[in-house]
């Protein structure tokens, strides 16, 4: 599965950069049946999900990839699974928060789109 | 996505309530080709993956699920993504520890089974 490591490392790479400096551009990568799921809210569609990306209410924001991992999601088409765990450094904050997100890539064109994306806080016991 | 919500609910407390009582029971779940990744490692095929399940470490284990989100993974069938972040008490431990955990499961006569399962315990900062 080094393949579907290597487009989940480049994927996460570039989606976390492009987040954490120009969130609006982050909008390409979705798809209107593409779906977000942001701690427990719905939402669907490339519009949709950029507005909501973008309205979130911090001003700077880092992420930092803790833990990686992928699989192949299907038998037939070369989509994959991405899993992320990580922390969250936002504003000003001297303490991150940890996430865990997941997206699912569907390839298309000879590149990538988000079907799945599902973000979730990670509170402390 | 009412449905798949009280689909993912549905599957998540049989199995945890399954790994929390009588683990082996678990490979019923999977297949020949289902893939788990456990702390990064892959393994594949449900004998493998029960195997792995069985041999974990632990004799007493407790998950509690803090979130669990689903979202429908496919256009063409009725598969879903499901992710859980919960509580793990190990033993007699008295830290619970934080996971993260990522299900597909694939429609099959009436019933799902798992073809990617992702388990990540989550550290802190």
């Amino acid at each position: 599965m080094a393949d579907f490591n290597a487009i989940a490392k480049q994927f996460t790479d570039f989606y976390y950069a492009t987040f954490d400096s120009k969130r609006d551009a982050l909008q390409s990568l979705y798809r209107p049946h593409s779906m977000l799921t942001w701690e427990g809210s719905p939402i669907q569609g490339d519009t949709a999900i950029s507005t909501k990306l973008v309205e979130l209410p911090f001003a700077k924001v880092v992420h930092k990839v803790t833990t990686l991992d992928a699989q192949p999601s299907s038998p037939s088409v070369a989509s994959l699974l991405v899993i992320v765990t990580g922390l969250l450094l936002v504003d000003d904050s001297p303490n991150p928060l940890q996430f865990s997100q997941v997206f699912q890539l569907i390839p298309d064109g000879g590149t990538y789109y988000v079907l799945n994306d599902i973000f979730r806080l990670n509170y402390g016991a």
